[in-house]
């Protein structure tokens, strides 16, 4: 059995967690999925980290950041315990992180929010099952997650 | 017998760690609560840390950060602490901060500290007594701590 | 018999750890203080480290910051550091920081350092002596090391 | 037998991998290359750690960092998660970062790219093989990877 | 026999490890003095990290920074991993950084440059040989490295 831990908060204005949980339920049915909800993106990190403790293989995590320089720096505090905490324990904890100002129309917003969550869950089931060399077809290809790709800058 | 720990500082101008208190002992009547209080918001990681040896399930903090950019640099220092400090120990450290500048009228930051440490110390409650999917439905709501919750960004 | 740390740096304009060793020798004559001066900021989380090493119940530290960007990041850099050391030992390194673009007047930034380091090795002394409710009373309180306190945000 | 970890990205616009693989491969032929590719930069430590684990004597990652100021705080965190990594292993993890923003033309950029992964893959091989004094000869002569060497500020 | 680490790098425009060393040989003839060149300032925690291994007493490190914020963002993650690594290790790594954006004229930067890892290599020697109150007579004495002291803010 593979366990596969998802973190989202309360603070997030679109659930992107449902997003990521079809996708790995759809590609990795034998997955048991378990979800962990905290308040802002400073605790995402424990919450990560407790799903690891608890035997999950991966985890996805999904963060709404504000727009005000102090939550860039909450961003970059986030980003930081997330590498740490994947250092420690050698397990990957995929982060879709949606900045609130990327858009002003919530309709594109919310297009951001599903797509990012939606291709980096694929990421995650690709590097669950079969490892490293999952995505080095795509290496170097310009892609984009909450966007189109934007493809290698120089063809061929 | 459950333990909850209160970290705040001399620094603040309010005291927010009563309003905290209020909650926990309304809604967690049985926990004992371990206040421990410090000058500054870089002092905050290491009392947590005092609260987690003596066996705290977990702890709130309650920080006061003034307005110049320094200050936000000592916020980002502490922010990385307690996340630390979180995937150290596998415990919840819930962070509540009122930015100085966040309002120019007191009564308005008193609303915002207020709220804050009251809905914060609600979610640590909430996580402690149920675990992590006990905010789960809350998910992608955007709700807001110090200021009114607001909501998903497209509802349905 | 307790041992209290003090470090401070050459780099330093103002001696600031003759005002804290004073405060310290006078609210606890029972403690032998144990000195480590080093060149600049970023070496104080070395020496705190070596003092906790040496069996200190706890350090103060005396730091002198420059008025460039550079120099808030190494401002930055010593913080994170303070911190995790804090973390990792569980005993308190209270910081005092001076920036040199606090005050044009030399006068008033020697004001500044000497309240600041005076008022800072009360607050080490007191949690030393009494541990985390020691300053409870003043919790919320508004108190400021370096200028005068500016008090609760309201009154009663 | 001596192996040699490759970590990129799909989110890059170029295969860096193909030219640091390829000097790799002409410099170091009894090594055995092991590659990881990640979506993005922020997962690049993990890869890293994780090829470590695997035996790899050292690691070079290839990373692409976008223009906005949130991805600068990504590769900041990037950054401090390499050096922990390289820290708490004692292993050498050569960070080849190039930033779109280095250069609007196409064909620029991928010079840029291919230049900084040859060469620091170069440097990888050099310190594998013969250690620490290996770039010593080079010393303060100003190297550039990405650019044409700028040389030592004033000759002899 | 006592071990004295020295990193620098190639990226440098100026072969500071030379001052440093002549330093040392003089101040400490004893020493063995074990140099480790990398390319650049974010390879410095690691090869101070194996020196230490290979049981350095301490190590001096050499580092030159660009001028663009990527680069100061790169100054900031090697100066906290080298402080988390003095924090691991109780032992000192006296950074010497010269900012290319320091000055304008070349022979200016070279003052600096020569000056800087001079006078830290002093302070290393002093700190290796007498211990933490070696520099204690310059605490708060305005001691500067690369320019000339200024001296204590107000004499007397």
């Amino acid at each position: 059995m593979i366990k596969i831990g998802v973190v989202d908060t309360t603070f997030s204005r679109i659930d992107m967690a449902k997003y990521a949980i079809e996708v790995i339920e759809q590609e990795l049915p034998e997955a048991v999925i378990i979800r962990y909800t905290v308040p802002g993106i400073k605790d995402i990190p424990v919450a990560a980290k407790k799903l690891l403790d608890e035997g999950c293989e991966a985890v996805i995590t999904l963060g709404w950041v504000g727009g005000k320089q102090v939550d860039k720096y909450s961003y970059l505090a986030m980003s930081i315990g997330l590498i740490m905490l994947q250092i420690l324990t050698g397990k990957h904890v995929i982060d879709v992180t949606v900045h609130e100002d990327e858009a002003d129309d919530p309709e594109k917003l919310l297009e951001i929010a599903r797509n990012r969550a939606r291709k980096h869950a694929y990421n995650l089931v690709k590097l669950v099952k079969y490892g490293g060399t999952a995505l080095t077809q795509y290496a170097g290809k310009g892609l984009r997650q909450g966007y189109p790709d934007v493809g290698p800058l120089i063809e061929g």
